[in-house]
């Protein structure tokens, strides 16, 4: 999502591949059978997997995990609670058909409420909704997850082969060392791709996944709360659990201050 | 489900057994005993697991998994459609026993639709039908992912003979590493079934499992709006959840037109 | 259940003592030290994780995975299908009380809707009954999968013991050989028994416990439609969704008839 | 609970010291500064991540293990059908004030009934009591789980310490051997620690944990049964899913005497 | 939380690092490369599974574990009472807005209290505030578990890049032996940090978030308790089941006199 995962990536391989020219004899690392072993076979062993689609949605997911798209938690409960005064103030849902919504999802629950969708409808399509976006993304994140599994037993598999050629062929004992540097080379090749480059893919879109998830239950309990027209005042209180207690403390000032606008504005009514 | 399973699995078998005839002794690779205590001894272990009904089941699974025979999500909304507007403009649900529809599942339930099923019934059959699809398909992916279990600790246990025959015979040292070379052989074997066949297989039909059950959730909702005698409009919204953001916007301009059409019947009737 | 397990089981031995034999020293396999390490320490620290009753529970369990007394689905239905006529012809549950049923749990049912137990006391103590059937079937299938685990682990231990023993005493060279193929027989004897018999014997009392439930769950279906009087059609649709499409296919011409029978029985009525 | 843990643990240690005692160098096994890495480094960690209250709770935890003190559903059953009847007889819940229940849980729940408590508190508290037995329970075998995962862990870098000295020092080949032996001692004692001591321990606990809740569940169901005034012969139906089939059968003798009592009662009443 | 995850680690590290003191050569364990790629490769493999703000949460909830901050259940069960009294006392809830209460969850509960919420608003608001909490805490703990499976990983990396450098380079046999050492450090490394430094304490974050759920749900519980106007004796009574055995004897006295005096002051309403 932000720059963390393009440093921590780029640092680990900067480490290792440091650590490797450090070494008497870097060449020696890089072997193409090996490669192409590892590589190609783990892919072709993932696309088994999935169908052409998901490989589509996979590459996307890939890319997604280093851009910092998400809007934060902050920032979303002021365009909600944007949203809640702009109906209060207007008596009418119909406003809300044009607002700028940040997000898909948030459009789709302004549109309903404009067409006078019930409460019991807008939770169930959105959370439907929800469901689906949760099932796509798990689709991209699987793609990488299975890359972390299979990616380590294909470097087995390719070391295996080095030894039974080498132990079949132990004529010159001189090469007995080289080749089974070359044998453990793909073994080496199957850890790094899973562990510096498949599973933080996996893991970090897993973790967009649940963010998302949890910004759309903000929105669906924001959207509710703004049908059944409650106070902003309520509204506001309900959405400050999803802010860590730093966050919180730190709008206690502007949230006095907007409340205190609320007030006096429902007085008026 | 498409081609990206047999190009992957192909692709895999190409590669590895590249890399083994590149070296300078393909033939070594072979070895009769070897295949027969993994292969055989996998399978039989596999069996002893399954009752014979389940193991006619796993294989009419694999075969299953190389087909793409599943509708797509597209397709099928628009065959739900369809059905909606059918029965909105014969005002009667006698009419869908005739529908020739694409699935079983859809089928039985347009038959009880036709039948007057209440929609609790309705929801309880098809629920437990899918529910039993689901464990039907479950008991074909168990047989892959057995096999996928069973392979390499087949391939160990053909190893570790293999290493003690050659340790309690070291007379000659000359035959050692050929030896040693026969021994790693099974765990070659018990590897390569397990992650370039078992598991993939065992993955495709759990995956294939989960698309299905989409569907046919996808099919319960659709049947029970229709039941209800929903607007096709609303149904096609909350079908929308379903297909992915890209799809969605290029169905708006066909719904667009197709909404229109149902609005005017509505405004008519 | 059926063959296929005294199939599975007796094949993978015989393939693995045929390797062995192939051998030029089968008899280096046999060790008396290491099999009592190995089997008699696993079976030590499995019963030192049950308590007595748990391991006769456990050896009931491994006898009735080799027997095949579970009915089949289909000939369930049947049965089903005769009791929901019965009650239907003779207008009273009483009759039900004398009806030889095939199984404990059917038994128990029959008998309280002969006592005309409500639907949710039916439900309730079949519930339960259901439950409790499964938590005393797990505690068999419980001791082979702890034996499953446990066997390996010894092996390893075995093996560590007589690797330290043979490094500690190594003045003579020409033991060496011998020595490690004897410490590796534990880890060969741990992994064999894991893999070829206690895994294998707890999965397929998994298997089975799934599919008692589940002929649990259709009797429960079952009765509580005969206790609400359903019609025998409806009952028999309902309990399609426990047979695969193939069975279902074939049943439908009896099926056919005998709805017929009854469709008519009801016009007279 | 019974011997059976006493004896299974026990033997197993024997088997294991009477491998190492038949062989060449049976001292050669005991090392003190590997028994301080592995013993006191796991006790360490396993330390570092409790509270001292947790400590003392899973050292009385682990005594329990070994103590047979839960009482058998039987006997359970006689209890609670005892009760049921003395309720009956008085016609007041009062009488149950002073009956002298074999457990805390019991007495619990009696001394509510005696309170008259509605059925929803008694519900609510004993519910709440039963999780919160659960929870500090497993807080108990929490410890032994992670012992159990630690000491492999300790092992391993016993070994890896051992190696990395033996290797930086290898001026005199003939320390070589016994060196390494030394060195993969600490793994012997961490997966001996593991498998033999603290997952049967944790295990055990856990089972035991399993068979506590089997009682609670048993104990409310059976005190609701009684605040509903419902006639014993039903409470004892109810339980009997609590008892394995061969008890069950052995009961019903007694039941029918029981039985014929109490519907005698029924019909002075 | 207290001082046993201080000692804990401290001890284990004491032990560790004197167990390769009293070797022939310590100055072997250390070495800047090994460490960078270890200790800076899993660091930086972490980083880029999480957002910067996750790192800062992080390294707080570290700090945490090695602070013992919650309240104890028994404090937070007198706290309770003395607001339960309190409010009844007073006759309203008003009085509690200026309580000081232990906790921001508790004052967020008095704050609805004495904003006169619904019962129903209140089970929601604390419920939310509940799951975000727990939420929070997960990705403080999911850091340290991430570092915990990453370690070892980079160990096997590094471990495996030496291998590959010693055997290509075997012309100075004398030179083998510490190149194996150097290449084994690496991994000694990565078990290390796993588990006797990230394995621990997200284990024990894991333990205080666990705990902290349970005193909120104790709150929740008492807070619902007082808005219905519940007598204290009751509520204590409730409350009793969060508290260990020996812990609630000990409270008898003291609650005998406290539930006297309630009744008292009861029978004078």
């Amino acid at each position: 999502m932000d720059l963390a995962t393009v440093i921590g990536m780029a640092g680990a391989i900067v480490l290792v591949t440091g650590a490797i020219s450090l070494g008497t004899s870097p060449l020696v690392f890089l072997d193409l059978v090996s490669f192409l072993i590892v590589v190609g076979g783990s892919l072709m062993v993932v696309l088994s997997q999935l169908r052409f689609s998901e490989c589509r949605m996979a590459l996307r997911a890939a890319t997604r995990a280093f851009r910092n798209s998400l809007p934060s938690t902050s920032s979303t409960i002021e365009e909600v609670l944007e949203i809640s005064m702009l109906a209060r103030k207007s008596g009418s849902f119909l406003v809300l058909e044009n607002f700028e919504a940040s997000s898909r999802y948030l459009k789709l629950g302004l549109q309903m409420l404009a067409d006078g969708a019930s409460a019991e409808t807008l939770k169930e399509v959105l959370d439907k909704e929800r469901l689906m976006t949760f099932d796509r993304n798990q689709a991209g994140a699987r793609a990488f997850t299975l890359l972390g599994d299979v990616a380590p037993a294909m470097g087995m598999i390719g070391t295996l082969i080095g030894l039974v050629q080498m132990l079949s062929n132990m004529d010159d004992p001189s090469t007995i060392g080289s080749a089974m540097a070359i044998a453990l080379l793909t073994t080496l090749y199957g850890v790094l791709i899973a562990n510096v480059i498949a599973k933080p893919i996996a893991e970090k879109l897993n973790a967009r996944m649940q963010q998302q998830e949890r910004l759309q239950a903000l929105w669906t309990d924001a959207l509710l709360a703004i049908q059944q027209n409650k106070n902003p005042r309520i509204v506001e209180q309900m959405l400050m659990a999803y802010l860590p207690d730093e966050v919180r403390d730190r709008r206690i000032a502007s949230r006095t201050e907007a409340s205190a606008e609320v007030v006096q504005e429902e007085s008026n009514a």
